[in-house]
Order: C-alpha cells, then structure tokens, then sequence
C-alpha cells in the first residue's frame, strides 16, 4: 500500500491513519534507564523482542551493553539474525524434529540459546544439534509460578543431568513469570517473585544435588524485575515492554527503585464518524491488540474508549463536559498490550520532536512481525 | 520464514506449526450453500471479503454468481483490485483528504462503492472523485440499532440529496446491524433486524420526501441474513463468515432457513510442554484472534483452552477422564473469530482430504493482510 505509506521526514500530522507511531525521543530514555539500571544492579540484560520484534531496536538495546535478546519463537530468532543480531535466545520450548533442525542450522550462525523442560525435547535438541555439527546453549526452564510451561522446580537437576550427558552445554535456568507482571500492585508482585525465588533455590538445590552448577538464571519482566534484581538470585534481566510501555503496564502502581519508563507506542487514528454522544475513530483491534483491555485515548482521560470491532473504536464522554473530537480530527490511543500490538503493523512509524509538531525520523521493520512458528 | 512453509503436495501431519488451515471442501459447500441461498431468495450477494482478505477467494464467490466483494478499508479495496477483483463496495466511512484521493484513483480502474454518513464526508468524496474524473456508487449509511458508524434513519433524505446534488451516483442504503449477528438465538437476532427494518423504512420514506427513489438496500450477516432476506427490504446481502464459520457463529443457534455452513478455518497446532493435568501448545493470540473469546478444540470438547498469552494455549481436561495430548501431538483449534484470525497470517494453507490424512492443495495468499488504512 504504498500510497499510504509514511515516509522520513513527512509532518506527523500527514501520517495516513491508523498508524503504529513510536516516539524515539521517549523510546530511548526507556532504553537508557533500562541499561542504566541493569549496570548499577551489575546484572545482565537480555531485552525480550517479542516487544518490539525489530532488528533496528534490538542493535540499539545491544549498543546500550544488553548481552543479546530473547524471542519466543524460532522464526523470530531466523528474521532477527537476518538482521544481524549475533545473540539470541529462544525463551521457549521446541518439540518439532524439522523445526529443530532449523534451530540448530541458526545456531551455526549465531550465538543461540533455547529454553527445555522435557527428556523427549532434551533428546531431540541434542540429535539436532550433533547432526548440524552446532553449538547452543541450553536453559533448563522451571515453572515458578505460572502453570505454563516448565518442569517442576524438582525435577531441575535430572533435567540439567540429562542436557549435560546428551554433550549439550547446560547455560542455566529459565525462570520467567509472566502472570506476575500484570500484578497491579508491588506488595502482590513481590509476593509473586519471591514465591518464585523459593522455586528458583529449590531447583539451584536440585542441581547441586545432580552435581553439576548453574552458571545462570534468567527471567524477570518490566512489572517485576526490580524484585528479581532484588533477589540476588537472577543474574539475567529479560524485561522487554519497558521500551514502549503500554497502557496495561502503566495501570500497575510504581515499583520502588524502578526507573519510570513513558509511552512510546502510539496509534495515530481519526475520527470518520459523528453522531449524538460519539465519535467513531478508524481504529479497532486489526490496530491495537486487545488481549489485555482496550486503549487509553492519549491526553484525553475524558473520553471512554469502547471496542467497535475489528476496524472501528467508539469514543464517548466520561462525563457532560467532555467534548468530542470532531470528524476527520486525529486522536491518539495507548494500546493495551505493546507485543501483539506490534505483531499487528509491517512498520513503526518513528517520529521526533513530540507527537503534536514533529516529523518523521525514520521507519523501522518490524522483522520479526507474523513470525509464529 | 521459508525453511518453515508449507508447499503444495505436502502431507497436511508434515505441515508446521501454528499453521492457519483451510479444509477447501468445507469451504467450496459453505460457497455452494450460500450462492444457492441467495439465488433462491433472488437476492444479490456481495459477500464481504473482510473475513477472507483473499482475492482468491473472492473470485471464487464471484465464479458463483456474488455481484463482487465488500471490504472495510481503502487499502483493502486496492489490494483486492490489484488481485483482479473488479467490483468492490467500501462499506465504511473514509473522511481523509489524501484518503479520498486513493479511493478516486481506484474508481478508475474497477466498479467501485462507497459508505457516507456525513455532509463533510459527501463533499470531500465529490471534490475527490470530480479531481479524479471518476465514476463511484455511493450508498448512505444508517445506524440500524449498533450504534457505531451511519447516520440517524431520519437523515437518510438529506444525505442522499446531498449526495445527488454533489453530482455523485446515489447508489442506496447501507444497513449492517453487527452486534446482531452474535446474539446467540434466533429469536433475538429477528428482533434487532425487525428493528433494522424499522429504521430502513424511516430512511426509505425520507428519501422519498426528499425526490428520490433508493435504488438498493445493502447489509446482513451471516448471523442474521435470513432475517434480511424475511423482510423484503434488503436486496444485496453482505454475509462473510459463512466461507469460514468461527466458534463465535457457531455458538448461535441455527436460524429456521438457513444453510448449514461448515466450520472450514482451523490453527494447526502442537503440544511444546507437558505437566500434571496440563498440556501446552504453541498457539496463542498471534495465532488466533481472541476478540470473540477462545478457540475450540477442534472434535476434542473434553478439552479446555485457557488463554496462555501470546504464544501459548494451555489445555485442561474438563473431567478426570480426558486424556491430554501427548508432547509433540498435533492439536486442531477453532478459532473465535475467522476475520482477524485471518488478519495474522500471510497464507492460508488451502488442504484437500480431510485434516487427518488429507494434502496441501493450495496456499492461498491473505492479499489485504494489514490492510488497516
């Protein structure tokens, strides 16, 4: 769709509608604290890009001192490395035999790392990896907490015995809790962590008891890694959505010692429709995920935002004085959710100088977007 | 993501996962049925192509007698065009300058329609298409009772003589109430479309106080067109899901009349993680969209899923003697909702013979993928 296309340069106000805006003026202060932190804390940082599945913002999280990134998927990991990021893991399990070729034909062109939780998944990597002649790096994940995937923290040791004796390079734990995350307040996202720290030790005791020692365990996400850090337990830091933030993250209350992270994720949508009490923007949920709730409308904390389906979101005053926005006017929505939000866009529109009077700097691929399998 | 795409000939257990499938014999019944619907109430169907997003497809229902395609957005409309569908009808509401300029030029290289609701709309679209020397039908909507885009019934004369007056092609009325089509019984949606006709005869008796005569009343879904068809006021139905049914529809029940359509999209997915009373597959919101609830497992309803977050669906068995799938087993979901279900995917995998044991035929290309604006 060329002809709608937004381009460097362009007035953000000429930007067609709906468009995923990021402002990089906010975008790498985000970075910045991030990096900032995970120093002082001398921990690691492994930026999760299922955030922001792009090549660009990843090198830039890399050139901030982050050890690599994490995916999700293995086809996230092929479209990052042909982006030229040299570090990455796969923060999940894979059981597929093809596809477990072809994670460890990307291990012979990078530096990889993949999450296990099962002998059967143990077996397979390791068949895949002896026939490519690769090396990888194998987290045993546990679940702390979630009832997601994981082993029982118990069952670490075994686990980490067999990596070990398949000749794979045992790295660490995985021990990520994503439900923890979306905890609105830090007294119940401390609890949380630290019922995930007890199953951290249980599965480090598990190890030791195995004969073998874990040089690392890595997790956390941008509700909660305060409380990681705060553990001495973790000594990797996985958080992605701090780069964009979103409007589910900025309703948890603020965690103490974290760096306040801002919006940098926007949709650019417009008003098509007016009636009596509302005002019908061009965007619905093919523009913002809404898995975890609906968008804010940006400076505008008057208007209700209401799902009008897939193409379509229903403005409404909160209150009698409110006033609607009128046809054709731009308004601005926070997504819920940034991840699939992103998923949902080819490009990010990168823009300078402050959503109301800046231009745009540059778009950035989204590389890694449609990548599921 | 080449290595993992499926291909023509391959056996549909060797396809990779998540996939998103579509059992092309279910779906050429679920075209047969809806083409034969149609003919025999000598009504015009003009499917909308929002749920398939595919030219081949839509070219398909044109084979069988569809007056052409609708769709929601201007980008839409133009990759379809460029896919060598001739007659689209943009059933929404486009109030952007630049916009209207591309809905201009596309009026010159196929049969195209238009929704307006606004004054301002009508005269941005007359300026645009007498810019362009363009030839556009241009249908007023109405709210029918969902109470998103379209004018008040009442307002219906006005626009259309604005529409006349502006030297543009008043084309008729477009009435889509879709909030009826989910309501979950029969009596319900006959209900809200005996009130969608209501407002179709204020609308109608206004149009012919204002010296007009309206040519066609466009709409239904395929929740709800018996109930169209009943009234004798619709002449052009717009009906989409039917090629793919969803969860969603088929949790209604079945409207006295109407064909039985057959569910034809499916997520192929894979257990990647297995616990005690819990198997894990790899497909979550970027797989199947989640606006209109969760998938079903598909000819296993002695399985829960539970929303395991972006990548992730955690199955449950609802009774002590349900047996989980094992690591690595294929699981076949249902999604809730085909049209942004559709949405995440590049390709649909076309198979033939069933989902056990059946080929990839066809790997039908989603052209209007991300086509927001």
């Amino acid at each position: 769709m060329t002809a709608s296309a937004a381009f460097e340069g362009q007035a953000i106000a000429a930007i067609d509608t709906p468009a995923l805006v990021v402002d990089l003026d906010a975008m790498q202060r985000n970075l910045a604290a991030m990096a900032g932190y995970a120093q002082a804390q001398g921990l690691r940082l492994r930026p999760h890009a299922k955030t922001h599945k792009s090549a660009w913002v990843a090198a830039q999280q890399i050139a901030l001192g982050a050890a690599g990134v994490c995916v999700q998927k293995t086809s996230e990991a092929e479209a990052l490395a042909e982006g030229g990021i040299g570090d990455i893991f796969i923060t999940n399990e894979v059981i597929d035999v093809a596809k477990l070729a072809r994670v460890a034909a990307l291990a012979r062109r990078c530096r990889l790392a993949i999450a296990v939780d099962s002998g059967l998944g143990i077996a397979r990597l390791a068949a895949a990896v002896r026939a490519a002649g690769a090396d990888i790096a194998v987290f045993v994940e546990i679940d702390v907490g979630q009832g997601r995937c994981g082993a029982a923290p118990l069952q670490a040791g075994a686990l980490a015995r067999q990596v070990d004796d398949a000749g794979l390079r045992f790295a660490g734990l995985q021990a990520y809790h994503g439900q923890a995350q979306h905890l609105r307040t830090g007294a119940e996202r401390a609890a949380a962590i630290e019922h995930a720290g007890a199953c951290v030790r249980q599965a480090l005791a598990a190890i030791e008891t195995a004969g073998l020692t874990c040089p690392l365990v890595t997790g956390a996400g941008t509700g909660s890694f305060v409380n990681e850090a705060a553990s001495g337990l973790w000594g990797e830091l996985q958080a992605g959505s701090y780069v964009f933030m979103d409007r589910d993250y900025a309703d948890n209350d603020a965690s103490p010692g974290a760096p306040r992270f801002e919006h940098a994720l926007f949709v650019k949508s417009q008003v098509i429709s007016r009636a009596d009490g509302r005002a019908v923007v061009d965007a619905g949920h093919k523009s913002h995920a809404i898995d975890s709730g609906l968008p804010r409308v940006w400076t505008r904390d008057d208007l209700l935002f209401a799902n009008g389906g897939d193409e379509h979101g229903i403005l409404r005053p909160r209150d009698t004085v409110a006033r609607l926005p009128a046809l054709g006017e731009t308004v601005w929505l926070v997504p819920g959710h940034c991840d699939p939000t992103v998923n949902l866009h080819d490009t990010l529109v990168g823009v300078r100088g402050g959503l109301m009077h800046g231009v745009v700097e540059r778009l950035i691929t989204v590389d890694a977007r449609g990548c599921i399998t």
